[in-house]
């Protein structure tokens, strides 16, 4: 068997007449001969109502009757696209994480698919039916009802691809693909036709909210193909694959950037060894993420000035933890809301020498500073002032020859 | 353990603030040291949103997929129930058909609850929790959710109240009882205190929407005591039970009336034997149901006139199916909506003789014609012309003096 999973995302199944439109993607699957596994999220809106209901109820909504709540947004779209398909003449039902089961493991709302049961969907398909998986969801041994956390629904749809041994995961989404940068911040981005596993996995982790980290990590692990594309246009879209299957050059395949960044600079920490750790353990125990860190080497070993970046929403929360923190002594603290960071992302960087100082020769050229620098093996970030952070991505964005 | 079920319909549950409004009743029952155990509807208007969406997908929506949508509307309020009592301390949780199970067997959209697994709830109840079941919805042995059909989450808690031996069923709605007569037709309509089973199958199969028939059915059948009062207000509601727990004297309990039959006459129609039974087959072949027959006795012993009431919407199509009856002679069809049908019910009449004369003595100083008459044990019903209905009502609300 063939199989191919198709994943349509809220805004693909927003509407009645989206779902119509979804129905007819899928018929086109059917008519290729695929074995086709779709898996729904909750139409676009109907989530977000859902849980501003629950926030009524209660400041702390109990998370078991949460995920209850929530899997019935997937629950109605996926029955709603069964019956589109009914309608027009396959034979499709809709199949909820309890009915297949899809067993989870963890908390409420945040759990993982340890297994799926094939058995039923296998059965189903050999009869020549559509099976629309709810997404997002599954079921504890405790037989209740739980949820994957943000972007579950991408997870559902790599774990089935996973243990169905799917050739193919299509994600149908409301972008055309992957694109070289946030359009929104640069016009001239373009679409990404091919990427590997690693890239996008920077892409996803510094901001290309096209697919969560995790479902990209898990398509690696797995070996799967993943194709990002559009619902709405009938174009091809970006292949998420491995390394070795990617033919063309480009030394760097996509920029990204963040601008919700804080710089926080302590100048004058008293330096003994293990300084570092005591002004970050409490950051750490508060679910604080430190991003890039640079320390100056103290001249007279004795002072030293630490600048690190975290998200900007935890900037004030911060400042009041390294105030109070009786472990470490400095002059003074300086916080800098106004950076960007920067990235560009490519595998070709490894075998291709010269390319940081490349980015940094495009940088100075139009007179942007960098604050503090740091690299993986196919990413180099840098953090700049917030109000340079069009012009930089243009700049690499040109250098890099990304809109070719 | 003294088990209570506590039914809460659409509207009692239909914003958040009644949600927490319901809550807070709920906690009541928890404090006098009742084991209660919750059966909820869906919140009032998302079930209609989900059928619009279904007959947007398809005119012909699939019913299994059908009750996996509609299911969710039950899903949805009992998980927000639940998180409410979660929020006020108590430890609760949302039950649905298929982790119960409730097991149903029939057609989708219509089936019918067999067995419910006691043991979880059992253990749960024990263990100090309170379970919301969602009502309306089950499954069946393929674990496929199935729902009830109209009034389904009457149903689930009287099925609930029978299973769990439960001495008391409360059907908490957005009425304060149910009312000796329709309040819409005439004000002075009050509230029934007490109502044996039987009467209240009257009312109900006579217009009075306060309980499906088919739930009442049920309770008598388990003789199981039924109240049915207001969320909305904290006054006692009717009790229904059975009769020897009924010690007023009542001879009649209510007036019941209906706006919606037409009455269709068949003059000069060939006399033979079996002549009812050839008109009435291809009406219920079509699933029309003939209410009142009134056969006039030939004088000629050769042609007779026959009378009978329908519902109103099936006129035209009585109609048809009358005119096309090639086994049938007659000169004339007469069709007239204008009729109303107005009912005395009382279990009381069966020990007082002269309530059939009152009723109509009542009827003609009021110069009210009746047209028809059909009888039962406890239930005397007439046809009269639509405009005489309110004084009718009347009429007879003080003739037996229900106001009282």
């Amino acid at each position: 068997m063939k199989i191919i999973v198709l994943k349509f995302g809220g805004t693909s199944v927003g509407t009645v007449e989206r779902i119509k439109k979804v129905a007819d993607i899928i018929v086109s699957y059917i008519k290729k001969k695929y074995k086709v596994i779709v898996i729904s999220s909750a139409m676009s809106g109907v989530t977000n109502d859902l849980v501003k209901k629950s926030e009524k109820i209660s400041k702390e909504f109990e998370p078991r009757e949460l995920d209850t709540l929530l899997s019935t947004g997937e629950q109605a779209a996926c029955s709603l696209l069964a019956g589109r398909l009914c309608h027009l003449g396959y034979n499709s039902r809709s199949w909820l994480g309890w009915q297949i089961p899809i067993i989870t493991s963890g908390k409420h709302s945040s759990s993982r698919i340890v297994n799926i049961n094939k058995k039923k969907i296998l059965k189903y398909l050999k009869s020549g039916g559509i099976p629309i998986v709810a997404g997002f969801q599954g079921v504890n041994l405790q037989s209740e009802i739980t949820t994957l956390g943000r972007g579950g629904s991408d997870t559902s749809a790599i774990m089935v691809a996973k243990f169905f041994k799917a050739f193919k995961c299509i994600i149908y989404t409301d972008v055309i693909g992957v694109m070289t940068t946030d359009p929104r911040v640069f016009k001239k981005a373009k679409k990404i036709k091919v990427i590997s596993y690693e890239e996008m996995l920077e892409m996803s982790s510094l901001g290309s909210k096209v697919m969560q980290s995790s479902s990209v990590q898990e398509s690696r692990l797995n070996r799967i193909d993943v194709e990002v594309k559009s619902s709405f246009k009938n174009n091809n879209g970006t292949l998420i694959t491995k390394r070795k299957n990617i033919l063309n050059n480009k030394i760097i395949t996509g920029v990204s950037s963040t601008k919700n960044d804080a710089k926080i600079t302590l100048i004058g920490v008293k330096d003994r060894p293990g300084i570092a750790a005591s002004i970050f353990k409490p950051l750490s125990d508060n679910n604080i993420n430190v991003d890039m860190v640079v320390q100056n080497i103290s001249s007279n070993g004795n002072e030293t000035d630490l600048t690190f970046t975290i998200k900007s929403e935890d900037a004030s929360k911060s400042e009041k933890l390294i105030k109070k923190n009786k472990k470490i002594n400095f002059k003074k603290i300086k916080i800098d809301k106004n950076v960007s960071k920067v990235s560009i992302i490519g595998v070709g960087m490894i075998t291709t020498p010269g390319v940081t100082y490349r980015m940094f020769q495009a940088l100075s050229k139009n007179k942007i500073n960098i604050m503090v620098i740091s690299t993986s093996e196919i990413k180099i970030s840098v953090l700049i002032s917030k109000k340079h952070l069009i012009k930089a991505v243009a700049a690499l964005h040109k250098e890099f020859r990304l809109s070719n």
